[in-house]
């Protein structure tokens, strides 16, 4: 960690927060400037409060120079993770499609749908059992009963299936849940993710929608420091000043953690557009740069197939985009 | 509700939309453009999922004329709420300075503190016990014992206490917590707002860092619709481009939320700016605007005082401070 | 256009801001809700402030039906709009490549560039003259000399040539260059768009930092009224909070502008990013979702070959990124 | 500035940074830690190009320690400028009012609204000539005759005034101008500032709508660097997710600019907000922050008067915010 120190502090003041960085337990390295005082911090200063420093009246700004990560930094664990769910490899070259209805709604959907995309190349089986909704009003899930029929949907075509928990006091509901995933508005309940790496639990962790790349990680390594290494990271869309779409999709994001981390990074493009035509366009685009996998709705329902469209795509759609994916990671081999 | 629907559309699917509203015991008015036909929704359309009908693909867009929250909304209740934290009024021309340090560290620290912030005039007594660190290797807070510190303030000062939870099963530690905050980033944990929702606690519910104040007021309305209306709605900064400040205060928000509900509204400016030099013209302008009260970061420990700074004032800059916010209400009678 | 007049408005109000719509030549379809009075205005809106009906007071929120742009809307030109550069055409399914270095700066350096961007398949070269800095102490270009040995290049390599224009008073200086770019500073710099609307010249018009693709098709609009439509768009990144990456390339600007408009849309990775290794990557995410061509940073210069990196690529890179760039549009053809 | 070299890099590597660094004629500090190495760039580095060498594959990331600008620095100028315009001052503890409708429509309008901005406190009239339009249809200004109709409200009333240029070429019908006006959009259009620089003009710089504090003040570095220092800075809202105001009102930058530079700063609530109603709350917080003005749009006309709102305020609304910005102005002194 660098400290740049202001022209304006005295002697005095330097020394007093030298002594202070000693005193836990971090070497400091001293460089006078011209106008400003650099102080490099040397040692384990993971724990040390960087905003504590950098708030500071005599401190002109703070830089992390290592990174404030471990567990889940490709410096210390140079080979990509291969998390293996039932089978399934996601990451290190393994790509998986995980595909599905936003929410679990009766058993004849969600044992259709998951045929359906079985059919069409999907490695995993997602639904919603329990949904995070803005508003109090709107439909929450099944919850329970959701989770029942996804581990129907599972029985009848050995789909692996991801689905989403709010409450870590929910954990008993999803033993049988082979990929638990954290949502974007979760990405930050601490106590949440510390509750997860407590589990064995393969992990699908959701970029929160306007978290840095850097916080992602840093949510990984609160799992990670429980003991449970099997994360999924996934790209699902930024919150920008842009409401074309529903949110902006990041895409710099998956190469960009493929050189700060081991871990598998997949995309989300249904929710990060909200729009069913650009799934396709941004499903392939994920694959180009190097995505381990996609997670994309898919439905059978009524007042979607009535109207031809929505943030999901009908069974045929998706297996059009699944065949464009193939030949795209074909192309790139 | 408006749903603007495209001119591609067939007859067929607009008929066919236009039943399934109406199956979710929605009314429709039907008026066709030139080009585009307008659908107006009559009726209670709080449990429409706009985002469901937004991303079918004949739908154009989607608008809500009626807002999605009600029991918070201004026009179900014209009156300002006025939240009574032991006697201490917020909201309704009550105002509060609510003060104290970053996190509760010590029991010379915590009663030094509140003598001092109350002697300058604060109401209530702020302190963090369960600290939400991204990173797991920072201090996650006292915890319990924070708590026990915080109460022992109160004692010696009569200062009721603020203090924030992260987790609803640690509800029963703030039994003698006057008013409970909820941090930026669980603004979006609904199981916790619901669980708050059952309590008679005041809750001070803090914008998240991404979130519109639309979405705060669905939060609100998410405790709300448990039976709890004591809450006090905070500007804390919101993510933006700007890195020169650790967040973007919002301080449109005070008269836009108190147009949109009748929840009093706090402003925090320590967390906001991240720097002590701009605590102070940021509160006197949260004053200036109306807001309900103050939340300011106060400090008297060695490594604060040793550089004269930090995102915290010193008890002696509270007082000044405080001093200012009150000539500017006065002027403003 | 629709309005949404708020249930406070008086009914003389409501009447004396329906006349003065109508004094503006649209006609008003009044639709009376329970709460909400909404007006639909019908004929051709694209001339009415849609702001200044927004900012009334007794306007609760207005919404465009109909897209405020028309020449470059795609309803009014199903057809996608090839634009041919000296031979070289982009546009409805024609892909180019456009590589060269930031900026030029000897006759060496551009020459020895083009020849090797030509070779590994390029179909124009870019190149700054005009550089656009945000400090005035940074290299300005070499201005009308750097215009003179892009001439010099494209007279060796027979690469038609891009360069950015600051200032409509250099017009002169561009009599011979194939493509001027519009840079994302001057993206609403309207003065200069009209006057580029014109000439007769191809126009790269680069999305700004902070646009919508709305308004960086009414940009377009301004070019296109003077009678110039050979314009390319050109997504470049936007500003967001995200700080690992120099802006967040918005690939899904490129499916989403393609229902929008008829023009051509490129996308420059380079830019984008800000390093040479995510370059790669977001080329081939680009070419996956549809991008009509890519604009690409390339170097031969000491200071970048010696650090192997940098947002450039090297000649040898930028073929190998082209020779996947094709295997991907292979694979989707 | 401090450049953060990464473990990846060989020592020739490093060796060659170092030398093609001391070839732009500044010093080099090496400092070795653990895995990074830091150098220390000593001297005058305001000429180096900070991403060109953050670029780099083997820079981990780059900080400048010194301020990129200097004639606008507070450290070079230490006293605040004050901006006289026609016997009016701004900045140092002057405060000026600037006030009138968003753009000039006839001689009776102007008239009207300068003699009654005047009574209420004013001590500018603004009014739009040349409007930068987003939309190529939209109403552009009364151009060269809404100039002329201000310079005659200036001689009916005494007040200077402050009317917006949009091309350097129409510097000539500026001549009576007292303040030029840059607008946001055409904040980064460098040929335009520079031209600005040679003239003797007081200019009023808004801030652009995605653009940081630094940027800012690096624009008005490129008007300074032609010898022209009569600058005022002006924050007017930046672009962020929240879509409830037309932008965020930034007020944090009124006390942080005036940390960074010695030239006065203004603000504008009138275009942040977009509505009348938030219009004198974020007057009296930007007054109370320490704004060194006020830049309100005031209308006399019938669209406005009619529906008694718009972000405008009325003439008599103006009068009763001037009043309580002075009361606050007492009450801070």
């Amino acid at each position: 960690m660098i400290a740049v120190i202001k022209p304006s502090a005295t002697a005095e003041q330097k020394a007093g927060l030298v002594d202070w960085i000693r005193s836990q337990g971090v070497g400091v390295h001293v460089s006078e400037g011209h106008d400003y005082t650099v102080l490099g911090l040397i040692g384990d200063t993971s724990r040390i409060d960087m905003e504590l420093i950098a708030s500071l009246d005599i401190v002109d700004s703070v830089k992390r120079v290592a990174e404030p990560f471990k567990q889940c930094s490709r410096k210390f664990h140079p080979d990509d993770t291969v998390v293996d769910v039932g089978g399934v490899k996601i990451g290190g070259g393994h790509f998986a499609m995980i595909a599905g209805p936003c929410s679990v709604e009766s058993r004849e959907q969600i044992i259709a749908v998951a045929q359906a995309v079985k059919d069409a190349g999907a490695k995993l089986l997602r639904g919603g059992a329990f949904k995070p909704r803005t508003s109090p009003y709107s439909f929450q899930g099944l919850k329970d009963e959701g989770i029942e029929l996804l581990l129907e949907a599972k029985k009848a075509t050995g789909l692996p299936i991801v689905t989403e928990i709010m409450n870590a006091n929910d954990l008993p509901l999803f033993e049988e849940v082979d990929v638990i995933q954290v949502g974007a508005r979760n990405m930050q309940n601490f106590d949440l993710l510390k509750e997860l790496g407590r589990t064995g639990k393969a992990i699908l962790l959701k970029r929160g929608l306007a978290n840095t790349l850097q916080e992602l990680l840093l949510s990984a390594e609160n799992i990670m420091i429980g003991g449970n290494a099997r994360i999924i990271l996934c790209e699902r869309g930024i919150r920008t000043f842009e409401t074309h779409t529903r949110n902006t999709l990041d895409l710099s994001a998956v190469p960009a953690l493929h050189e700060m981390t081991h871990l598998p990074v997949v995309v989300d493009p249904s929710h990060a557009t909200g729009q069913a035509r650009l799934v396709e366009p941004m499903a392939l685009a994920a694959a180009a740069c190097g995505a381990d996998g996609l997670m994309i709705e898919v439905h059978n329902d009524p007042i979607h197939a009535l109207c031809d469209g929505a943030q999901s795509l009908t069974c045929a759609q998706f297996a059009g985009t699944a065949r464009k994916v193939r030949a795209i990671r074909g192309a790139l081999q």
